[in-house]
């Protein structure tokens, strides 16, 4: 995935990641901050975990809530890595710390936590934030900037969150550092990477950050891509009939800023055959918990089809209601420093969201027209296909053989591989 | 799915099945073949089980090996309905009664059998035939019979074999008569409705066969449909680059009875990159005995890329070389009537398999042409969606979601339901 000491990077999305690696420590810890243990949560392992609130706007009071882990072994010699969930409005608590790879997750019916074996705190210090302002445990106390949430201004929040953390755990400041997500993280990621890279190169105003690269887990990129992408992978996967494909491509200029009415229908109805399953995890069951994400069919339809609350996928696709019953008792939220100041925090509460199938990232890698390193091949796991990889220059792209939305969560060892590939610029195997 | 009265028709694939309706009792049976029980059956519940030769050809010696099971309950009120497996050349005993949707199923390493829930013959009166002469038990005492094995011939002793076994088990002469079969018997099954059909019209010469409708699961078509719908669904799940893809869009022309080169090469290197995984169920894991099955790749050159050995799926991907293990025993062959003279039996022997995605399918039944009977929908199982289904004038489609090509071993609860659905003229649920 390139070479260590130059700008790469690295995506994945689906069924497959991307990683870009661009340019980059702790051991102590703020102590106010440390987590004794969360209800519920296993006696062993030892978990060494810190959360709380970091202020990213003095003035308007805005503040992003945080959890850290640090790495099981040998965190002092191991990277910092970021990660953040997309939606936009989907908490990295919910999804990435408690549903994905953090060590501490959340069980059936949202009673107990359970140690994930296959957490990626084995391979780096594991840094989840909640991100922008509004989603799970962030605030602001200018209600006016809710409105302002473009990818610009959460960049921004979420740079200064950066230099500031990095303040409160002055040990990780030359530490390596990468940053992940997923979804529309697949704009989050990137812009926070960018600024990170431009503002490294002006040292007299901004502190150093040692970025080194990034990944995106099944990424938003545009709607071009991204859209051409849902109809090929819907129709391929026997979601939609025959006639509505074509009609996609007879009507639909995904290109256009503004889509035609008779694209809209097109695309309604694309999404009336995805609420019948987990459009993030196509094969898997869907939960049939009676909760608030049934309103899902109304919401796209509000929001120009860009909602689906339901994040399904792993075993048991409830996970999300799970982390949400969990998340919204108090003793769990004293435990964690939280303050949600009698509101019910909610696990996803943006209004963008959608399946971003591995053929919509294979259309956007593909439209960067980069200099081709070594040829698309499988990558084996545990003597099986795990999946396959294109390496560009600068950029990687690969896929999780079977996996959802959730890589992680649904194919959680294959996705822990990954990783360690990733951070240590070592090869994924090509053979069994 | 169609009137019972009339001449219908159903068919279902990959994920897919395909029915077809088109025309038309067990009891008391022929003692001699009663199989009292297989060595390492489970001792309940008990299963009503018969098994042996029927000569389709007394001049050269050809005789089609059976193994028939009475319904579980209220044997003498339910269909008959036959199952052939494809290949050409694997046994129905080895997958379509021992692995998918017999009531005994070979267990682990081949040491003992397990009653399968989900047995088809719940619904109906289940016969298993080796078909043709040449795979598993079947045999000849003309060798040069082997060279002409063209689809008529089989048809020619399939339609004896049914008229011989009536005369042997007299009491289903006159009952509900269906066939079904996946994969090659695609072209099986269809030709031997046809020969009842066609001959029930000439009722001085032939005995009427009270055929009443046929089924296939991923079907074999024509080259054209398949293996534009294998490069389709190759592509669009992940398994081929898309230069790969798009150049066999410019070089093949699989209408042309001979492929060019550069189309074969294309064929091949697609082959290639299946090798790597269970072409027949993509997302599982490939088996990992070491068998003569690890051929395959030289295999498929010899014989113009059509035969991949290994039919994976289900649980255990090594399900059937457990079917081959088990009835190359002895002590399973005499239990069962089985004569092998010596020699091992194999569970496919053939030259011609390949997976039949349900893309491939997709094209065959658009290209009928048929005028819309009610249009795609899903229809449910156990609260999830089980697939989805078009029906057609005569012929409906009906999709299983998350099956690989041995249905009902990969997804056996909808497949019950389908089979019920298709014998009882019901339709599917329509929600949840």
């Amino acid at each position: 995935m390139g070479s260590k000491a130059s700008p790469k990077r690295v995506l994945i999305s689906h069924i497959s990641f991307i990683c870009f690696i661009v340019v980059p420590g702790i051991s102590a810890s703020s102590s106010a901050d440390r987590v004794i243990g969360l209800p519920n949560q296993p006696h062993t392992p030892w978990v060494s975990q810190f959360a709380g609130y970091i202020t990213v706007n003095e003035e308007h009071g805005r503040a992003l809530f945080y959890w850290f882990f640090e790495a099981q072994s040998q965190p002092s010699h191991k990277p910092l890595l970021l990660w953040l969930n997309g939606g936009p409005g989907c908490s990295s608590i919910a999804y990435g710390a408690a549903s994905e790879l953090g060590p501490l997750r959340v069980g059936k019916n949202g009673v107990e936590l359970q140690f994930n074996q296959f957490a990626w705190n084995q391979e780096a210090n594991l840094l989840f934030v909640e991100s922008p302002i509004g989603v799970g445990f962030s605030y602001t106390n200018t209600s006016s900037d809710l409105t302002k949430l473009d990818d610009a201004f959460v960049a921004e929040d979420a740079y200064n969150f950066m230099v500031n953390w990095l303040q409160r755990y002055p040990q990780f400041k030359s530490r390596d550092f990468f940053i992940s997500g997923e979804s529309y993280a697949g704009h989050y990621v990137p812009q926070l990477a960018e600024l990170v890279h431009d503002r490294n190169n002006d040292r007299r105003r901004y502190p150093f950050i040692n970025l080194k690269g990034f990944m995106v887990g099944n990424p938003v990129t545009n709607d071009n891509y991204d859209y051409a992408g849902i109809m090929d992978y819907a129709w391929s996967h026997s979601v939609i009939p025959d006639d509505l494909y074509r009609r996609s491509k007879q009507v639909c200029d995904f290109k256009a800023v503004v889509w035609s009415n008779e694209c809209n229908d097109v695309v309604n109805q694309v999404f009336d055959k995805y609420s019948e399953i987990d459009i993030y995890n196509i094969y898997a069951p869907k939960c049939l918990l009676n909760t608030t994400s049934s309103a899902t069919a109304d919401k796209k339809k509000e929001h120009g089809l860009k909602r689906v609350r339901i994040l399904a996928g792993g075993n048991d696709p409830c996970y999300s209601e799970y982390a949400k019953m969990y998340f919204n008792r108090p003793d769990v939220q004293k435990s964690i420093h939280a303050d949600t100041r009698g509101v019910t925090w909610v696990s996803c509460s943006g209004d963008m969201d959608g399946r971003i199938p591995v053929i919509s990232s294979r259309y956007c890698v593909e439209a960067l027209k980069l200099p081709l390193k070594s040829p698309w091949r499988s990558w084996f796991h545990d003597h099986q296909v795990g999946g396959r990889i294109v390496e560009y220059e600068g950029l990687t792209l690969v896929t999780v053989r079977g996996a959802g939305h959730l890589v992680p969560r649904n194919k959680p060892s294959e996705a822990l591989a990954l990783l360690r590939s990733f951070l240590s610029d070592e090869p994924l195997p090509n053979h069994r």
